[in-house]
């Protein structure tokens, strides 16, 4: 501990609660050189951004974004706010030289996207785009067991995203609790919201994804906006499915939707290679199955690997082994490595750049499902 | 009991035995006016068909289909040669006035199983495909549940049917063992063998798929041929996987592969509707998953049904609750169905007819991939 | 095949049946020197026997069980009787020379039971008794780890067989369907019934018990008997619940009920030795969880064996990798044994003396609830 | 918030740590009037207790616990010192007229366990027992289910704590790290450390055990003192299992142990009612089962609840639906209740006094087993 890292946080919605408890938590349980500061909050409802700073303990606050990145004791800007403002702010802090964190997707568009790279580039600044899922620790091991080869070579690959919350077709769409419903604010519906998590781990775990074919549909045509208090067209995607072309050779199926009946969080993926496949599923996030074939065939089976010992990632820095960490942490284990990478100069996964390839495979997707064909993936 | 059914099977491998034994038992376990009577069996092996015939008590045994055709002393056929050879079989027998019972896929394509249909419909003789996991008791209960409204609008259908046997590349194609790997004599890999039944299934459950988007792939390009003794090219699909649109508005994806490692006979499906969902996984056959979304939401769950009470499909006729039955009786089940609907007149399903649908699927899904783009399904 | 086995089968309820259907398929699957012939069926009920004589085939039926140990064309007596009639039915067969298999529990007592061993052996007759879940193959696969000596010193054996049936007080108890809620008929309740099996499979695995202290209650007083129509107190046990030394020096718990809400026929069990640990629950019977410290302590995990690979016990002789099959089958795998068990000349286990060993544990059992003290157990 | 709680907690180790985090993270989740405040932190080493308070950010820290209790500026003492502390220390502290919370088990036997309620009950001072447990929200949700009386009468319970960390014989005991092998710190092994949990949970969901039934057994007999660096003999239980019987009729069976490999932390417990049944285990703390006999029977099933919907206890404090807490969080939810007692005048259990009949369970236990018989509880 030691150097300060003043943070300002754009958001004080659900995930500007998630981060700012990562802020407030990191250096209890990491060792770390740098400690971040809770500087300033900034949302737009006076009162309520008062109430989150006094909650949490924030030196100052704002409602005004752009007058928070241009204060000068602000050394990094998270942002934590709907997708349609990610692109100007953060194309400001970069120009202001401040460090930027930015909520996933990192925008609506690949376009978007795209600008964003090149401000944080061309600024030199330190740059990180919260795909937490990355460091839920079985997540994390996976990666350890791909790359480490036990795998082989990789034939499918198969995900899903599923939730069930959208089903009723009162819930509203717009405002400040549903705007992932409104396509002018999300850009998209679960392609966004929940497949660019899924296809962010996939090409992390099985690289790049060439090309996809894919459907949308739209099952409730019209929900009343909420602060407009009218019924509108939906025109977000409520499920998303398609298929993938990956570059090492292997196949995938992709799915989401927020209409599976008992689905909660259903992030789950499965990875079959040559001498290994790996399961995972997000509601039962401390298990990783894995299955080996070199194993005694009589004794071969999918193992459920608890994964909570101290030989797994991230676990020395909480409890003792066979106790379960939760959703939160997954946010602070990627503090924990954003600020690590400030330390040892390579910075943490993924950057934004590493978020557009993202991006682009989600424009491909939109466009396939317009178009009925396959669409090769801009790389970037 | 009391009218005698003189069946003829032709074939005597593993399909062939698990037939003979549901003749063998069906009587057994079911009061039914028909009982099955062992009267030949066929295949090319003179010495092999003898001693079939031997141990499952056969009457005679043929080794030439044409000339057990010609008897008169045989009500059924019952085919469980490989694929190329149903198209003939059936249709020379329905011309003979024989009953036919074929093992599933009906046919290599849409234009033999077109063909097939039609002698049998001409003819007039009772017709049945052996798709056999719609008797798994679990299954025929996920039909009940549907058939009784209980899902509400359907929004999404999702099946994978997986296994690993083929990743290694020394396994041959070709021959009495390996004959599914060989495209002519099967058709195609896994789109007949693996997803005929997944779509039988889904059609079954949730109606009419009207259009798909596929990608085939093969991953082991050349094998040798089992007989010939020399590498060829494999012209079989490996893996298939598509996206569908079913009549009802609901969307789907479908996958299949033999390069699953660790899946040794994975045929799972999930059905989420707006009041409830399935999942069901023949790696568990005696199980039926189920979430009611009217329970009291405290306490709402997916239930996991151990299907073997009296009140459900088929237990009845087999064992105390709480016992499972297995593969085997999935054929038994499904002969039974076949000498009830003899009985009543009301034809066991599927037909052939109802098998045609799930050919035209495969048709196309089979263009599908040739083309990269969606395809219609004819309707028959 | 060849050498005919001539069965007089006494008692054509659930498990006349089952052990009718082994008879009947054993050698269809299995390659044996010895062929079963369905030659009488023994029965008080002359309507019902003929019926179950015709439906399965035999040659011949009797109503008085001493008339057909009495016959000279029986090799062998198959004793599916309630438990009171186990004691003379074995003993008059052995003394006629007949082979004797027994359903289990041997009998009421052990006093009961060491006659029976006295009198077959004796009588130098082949004997056997049908613990059948020892041919459930995952639990075959469970022996064959232990035998190998994968686990190292064992600390602890648990095991549970829990039912729920007889909760609702208006189940009868006594006659034909019930008798196995009838103390006089059955000797004891769930300690016969469902504990007999768990202590067979434990000891046939883990070694003898040397010691143990137990609790029985029984939750219903009283219960209408079926066949005199008026209450009477209810002498069985419905709940046992005891703890075990092993001579290993491992411990145990074992618990039995019928009375246990949701679980239909839940026959579980875990061993924990040194380096492995193995779990077994009859619900999904053919899976085997075995965890192995030696693996990678990263992805170590309970591994789930799908135990239905050609490397495993039994398979092979019913049908491809991946598919299961059931309850039946166990008497099927038994029975199998025991016909080896008489060509090769080393019988097959549980004899009548292996199963005594079983039989004393219960009396020890019973008489430490009734006393509240640790009872030391008989050794055979 | 506004009334300030000063804490002073003794102990930094891994209890120490599990408190800090709980009271530095309360008020940012709960609404509540108290906040606590990180006065004082106490521990022997100087240097590690001012590391501890530097991280945690505690206003003062000490080497003596008696110093602490003495100090006018601090008003509630957390006692997360080793067994052997908990007696002299609470008693001084509520002399002084702290609230004392106090780490389980309470004490190391009933007579030391009954002085400590003596103590705080005469002074009149709030207090607490940490059996964090009954705050996962999955535990306490079964305590609705049970409260409510779903479960009609109940016939059974049984509980399991398996871990398996001290099998390897090298593991040492006492010193800081391994003072839980230490029968003179512990007071005992697996009975205070592991199965207090179990009996505290048994009694809350089931009501008063009055009578056990016990065997202990220590596997490893020697085990180097870890500061000694000698062997000494073990004293402590390795795994004490035992058969109970509660106050209201149903019967149950106990069981802990650190020698069952492969188990982490498998604290699971289930209890079969008339009408429902229900199944936990906090190797996966977000799910519980239930099974309700009402539901349709056919589609009856255990339910596999996951436990985090706003409809679930604490889950509104934390995330959005479908996102899992972790282990930390019962902790929190734990102090929230108790400072909700604060406010209310209406005290979080477990009170010392409700730990109390927990020890009792305890000591009957320990006395069975040295005896070999029925050990009737002492009620509190």
């Amino acid at each position: 501990m030691g150097k300060k890292l003043r943070v300002g946080v754009i958001g004080y919605g659900f995930m500007g609660r998630a981060h700012s408890n990562a802020y407030y938590k990191v250096n209890k349980f990491f060792d770390l050189e740098y400690e971040p500061v809770l500087q300033a909050i900034c949302g737009r409802n006076e009162e309520k951004v008062k109430a989150f700073a006094d909650r949490w303990g924030y030196a100052s606050w704002e409602t005004d974004w752009r007058k928070l990145v241009e204060r000068d004791d602000i050394d990094a800007i998270d942002i934590c706010t709907p997708n349609d403002t990610h692109h100007d702010i953060a194309i400001a802090a970069a120009e202001k030289g401040k460090m930027v964190l930015c909520e996933k997707p990192l925008a609506r568009t690949g376009a978007e996207a795209r600008e964003m790279v090149e401000a944080v580039e061309e600024a030199g600044v330190p740059n990180f785009v919260w795909f937490n899922y990355r460091r839920v620790p079985a997540i994390t091991l996976a990666h350890e067991v791909v790359q480490e080869g036990k795998l082989g070579r990789v034939f499918h690959y198969r995900a899903v995203y599923l939730q069930d919350w959208t089903i009723d077709p009162s819930v509203p769409q717009g405002g400040h609790t549903f705007w992932r419903l409104d396509a002018n604010v999300a850009g998209s519906g679960v392609l966004g919201d929940l497949l660019s998590h899924s296809i962010d781990t996939a090409m992390w775990l099985n690289g790049p994804i060439v090309a996809v074919n894919a459907l949308m549909e739209t099952f409730v045509k019209e929900r009343v906006h909420q602060e407009k208090g009218a019924p509108e067209p939906v025109k977000i995607d409520d499920a998303t499915l398609f298929l993938a072309r990956f570059e090492n050779g292997s196949v995938g199926t992709f799915e989401s939707t927020r209409y599976a009946r008992g689905r909660k969080n259903k992030n789950a993926f499965e990875i079959n290679g040559e001498h290994a496949s790996i399961y995972f599923d997000l509601e039962d996030p401390h298990r990783l199955e894995y299955f080996e074939h070199s194993d005694d065939p009589r004794l071969r089976g999918w193992r459920s690997i608890h994964v909570t010992g101290f030989e797994h990632p991230y676990h020395k820095n909480w409890w003792v082994p066979g106790t379960t960490i939760g959703y939160e942490h997954t946010f602070i284990n990627a503090l924990a490595d954003f600020l690590k990478g400030l330390q040892t100069g390579t910075p943490a996964e993924p950057t934004f750049r590493t978020a557009l390839a993202t991006q682009y495979v989600c424009d491909a997707v939109a466009k396939s499902a317009q178009t009925g064909t396959w669409q090769e993936v801009t790389r970037i």
